[in-house]
This record gives structure tokens, C-alpha cells and sequence, in this order.
């Protein structure tokens, strides 16, 4: 027996469009249903081949028991109370966007079995064209329950994740914020950031210091500014303590103290060295 | 004929070591000699086999007629004066360091045949353990003469890093400083600054995007405060350009200016798309 027999998937992306071919792969699923409102996306899914329906119409979710936003965040906001009119009490509904404290306080409020989720995988690279089977291997997938969650509900979330290949971790929608603002919304700031002070002319002129460190700013922008601002105290803050540490680098050169500077730097080349050798 | 008869190598970490294989791979020099004051160093130079002397003893480099300082740029301005004692009038001499103006003046002052280089290649990784005899192929290695250069040692050192499979390009040393300032060692500061930023606690929660935006901040701290400090008041001053662009991000989130923050991170996505489509 599949776990899911009609799963619903809203937005086909990158993340949808994985899901889709992890479900699959990985035979979780009687039948897959992809929503998507961009007839160029219908007509990439198509030709994947791998869904029983797509759609440009919203309503053709309805009969499903898991219903995915893999929308952005801004998008799932706008959407949900449209879902909501077509599909059962009893259906099981996740998202997968980057904030969660807004995204739940709302979803929970319209579906009984809503559990909001992250998968912490992806690319600067959008769409369903660079969408694979698997995405999810091996990486986290954080689940964010409330006291309010459906209990089957999450235990067959986290199995769809496990099915997916990513390793289930629960936190509450308030902390996942404040350590995103600093792992993954902070990261990308700076990199919007950085991208933005280097002159054009300059750019012929970069090694793999400054393309590595800047990757994240080819992402897209209404998707990263929806995810600033449905987490904005966290982010603002973050950012504040980002600015406070370049001003402390930016100090000891001014005043030429090689021996503060060093201390600063060898601190974070520790952290970072730490960094790789770390696993969720 | 091999261009040079007797090549010496002052600093066998990552570039040093990765020039000498690429030297003995392109039959590049008659002899290479390898010096290094560790002895750790010392001992896998030997064991790669490919230098007909390696030694702790900055001496032996006499009787060279190419000199490379392929040391920190701290340290190539330490050593210049002793090396000056042993070698001949007419050895050409250059250095790989990241910046420029402060090691073009006061070694073109000691050495008439010296002339500044900076090969755009490297990674966070150090020492000869890393090193590759492919490295420079395909990089851009720019070349700093200025008015007091002497031609042949220009035209010998833009030969040479031909050779070594990168293509030469000349700018004048404080022009490579304010490029370098804004594409190298602002990329760095800003890395260094974020991991620092982010609480140790919170570093398992991250996925590839708080790793590639500060895998340069697992570069040595040594080396990169004497960057920093030989090239002061460019970085000084592309961190201010940071400074300001990340408050103007910050200041469309804390306002919840949607259309503004939209702008910006369409602008800097499109910059750094543009990035991986240019070439120096």
C-alpha cells in the first residue's frame, strides 16, 4: 500500500517538481497531481512524464489526502484560502517554505491536518527543469509541529520525509525562524549585499572567492524578499549583529592593530573549519 | 632551452608547490630549488620529488635566474632584503602576492629585475599537501610593471605564466589594488564577519548556502590580515560601500518596503547571473 493515494503538489519549482520525482522514485504515492499557474512550467511537467494530472487549475486538488504547498512563501499565504474550499478535513497538508512562524499561525488556523516543514535543500538554481529524485538525500528536512498539530498528521509527515531520503527534525516554527535568520536569510543577505558593492567593471576581475561567496544572490528575488519579510525581527536582528562584526574587522585595520585582526579572523577560520565537519 | 636554468621558489604552500609541478610539467626550468623555513614543509616538497634541492636555508637560492616569492605577503617584505644579498643583479624576480602597491615599491627599489604578479588562482585550501600542477590553466595571472620595469624581466614573467597555462594580464599595481579590493579581499572580510555572526549552536542547521558564502573564511588568519593591512584604505573603503548596501537592505525589511527590497535583490541577482558569464 502506497502511503499517500492522491498527492497534491502546488507549485512546480525546484522543490515541487524533486518531491514529485522522489514520490515516484520512491513509491509513495497512488497518484501525483502538479499545479503550477505558469503554462510553461504545465508544459515541462508534462513532458517529465511522471504525473497523472497537471493543471492550471487550482481546484483539481480536490480528492487528495497530502496536499504540498511547494510554493513561496508569499504565494502559499495567498493560495491557502482557495485550497481550503476544495479539499477534506482529513487531508494532510504541509508546505515547505524557508519562514514558518507566519506560514503555520495561518495554515493551522484553515486545515486540521496542516504541518508546516522545511527541507533545507535546494539551489540558487529554480525550476523544475533542474528538479531531481534526489534533492532530499541525506539532508535535513525540519518539521515545525505546534501544540495544536494533528499527531498522524506529523508522524506521516516525517515518514514522507524519510521516504523522501532527508532525516526528520522537529523544532517549534519560532525557533526554526530565529536559526534560519542566522543559517540561511543572513547568508543570503550578505550575498545580495556584497554582489551589489562590487563596480560592474570589476566583476572580469573575480576568482572563485567572490563567485562562491555570492552564489545565493542569483536566487530569486520575490521569493527572498518574502522570506525577509515574513521573518523580519529575526532577520533584522541577525543583520545588526552582522554589522556589527564588519565594523569590528573594519576597526582593526583602521587602526592597523594586526594583532586584534588576527584574533578575529583565525576565530572565524576555526568556526568555519568546524562548520564541515558538522552534520544536523 | 629551457626559459629559466635555475628557478627558485621562496615559500612552498599551495601556489608555491602548485608552481613548481607546473614547472616541471612544462619543462619549464632546468632546475627548481624549493625553500621553506618548516621543516614539516620541507619534508613533503622532497617527498613529491620533483625539486633537485629543497632547503630551510635562503641562501641556496643563489645562482637562480628566476626568484618567486611565493610567501604571504607579510613575509615576502620580511625576507626581500636578505635575499637581495644572494642573487645577481640580472635575476628576474616576482611574487604572487594579493596585493600589490606596498610589495611593487619596496621590492622594484631592491631588485632591477623584479616585476609584480598575482595569479587569480588559489583556494581556501593551503599548503603543498593541495597543490596541482593544473591550477593556473585557464586563470587570469595579472602582471603589475610599472614605469621603472624592466622590459625583458616583463616580457620573461608574462612568457612564464603563459606557460603555466594562465593568460597575462597587465595593470598598473594600484589599479590591481582597487579591483582586488572590491572582487578578493571584500568577499573575504564579508565571509569572515558572517561566520563569525552565526552562533555556534545554530551551525548544524545550515545547508549549502551559509557554506559557500563563507567557505573563503577557512583561509589562513596570517595571511589574510597582512592582505587586509597592505591594501588598508581600498578595503577600508569597499567595506564602507558594504556597509552601506546592507543597510539599505535592511532598511527596506525594517520598513516593509516590499517593492524596494524587490528592486535591490533583482539587481544584484541579475549582477551576479551576469558574474558566471564573463571572463577576464
Amino acid at each position: 500500500m502506497k502511503l499517500f493515494s492522491k498527492v497534491a503538489i502546488v507549485g512546480l519549482g525546484l522543490i515541487g517538481g524533486s518531491i514529485a520525482l522522489a514520490c515516484k522514485k520512491n513509491k509513495i504515492a497512488g497518484s501525483i497531481i502538479g499545479i503550477s499557474r505558469r503554462k510553461s512550467t504545465l508544459a515541462n511537467a508534462k513532458k517529465i512524464g511522471i504525473f497523472d494530472c497537471v493543471s492550471g487549475d487550482i481546484r483539481r486538488v480536490k480528492g487528495c489526502d497530502l496536499l504540498i504547498f511547494a510554493t513561496p512563501v508569499g504565494t502559499t499565504l495567498r493560495l491557502a484560502a482557495r485550497v481550503r474550499r476544495v479539499i477534506a478535513d482529513e487531508c494532510i497538508v504541509t508546505d515547505v517554505g524557508s519562514t514558518k512562524e507566519v506560514v503555520v499561525a495561518k495554515l493551522e488556523n484553515l486545515f486540521p491536518g496542516f504541518v508546516g516543514s522545511h527541507p533545507l535543500a535546494g539551489s540558487e538554481k529554480s525550476g523544475i527543469g533542474n528538479a531531481s529524485s534526489g534533492l532530499f538525500k541525506g539532508s535535513c528536512w525540519i518539521v515545525t509541529p505546534t501544540a495544536r498539530t494533528n499527531r498522524l498528521a506529523l508522524d506521516k509527515i516525517m515518514l514522507f520525509s524519510r521516504r523522501l531520503g532527508a532525516h526528520a527534525r522537529c523544532i517549534s516554527p519560532a525557533l526554526h525562524d530565529i536559526i534560519l535568520s542566522f543559517t540561511s536569510h543572513l547568508p543570503h543577505a550578505a550575498a545580495f549585499s556584497l554582489i551589489t558593492t562590487v563596480p560592474v567593471r570589476y566583476l572580469p576581475w573575480s576568482a572563485g572567492g567572490l563567485r562562491d561567496t555570492t552564489r545565493v544572490a542569483a536566487s530569486e528575488a520575490q521569493l527572498w524578499a518574502d522570506i525577509f519579510l515574513t521573518n523580519r525581527n529575526n532577520v533584522l536582528g541577525a543583520i545588526s549583529l552582522l554589522q556589527q562584526n564588519v565594523a569590528k574587522i573594519k576597526s582593526a585595520i583602521a587602526k592597523n592593530d594586526r594583532g586584534v585582526l588576527i584574533k578575529i579572523l583565525k576565530h572565524a577560520k576555526d568556526k568555519r573549519v568546524a562548520l564541515d565537519s558538522r552534520k544536523t
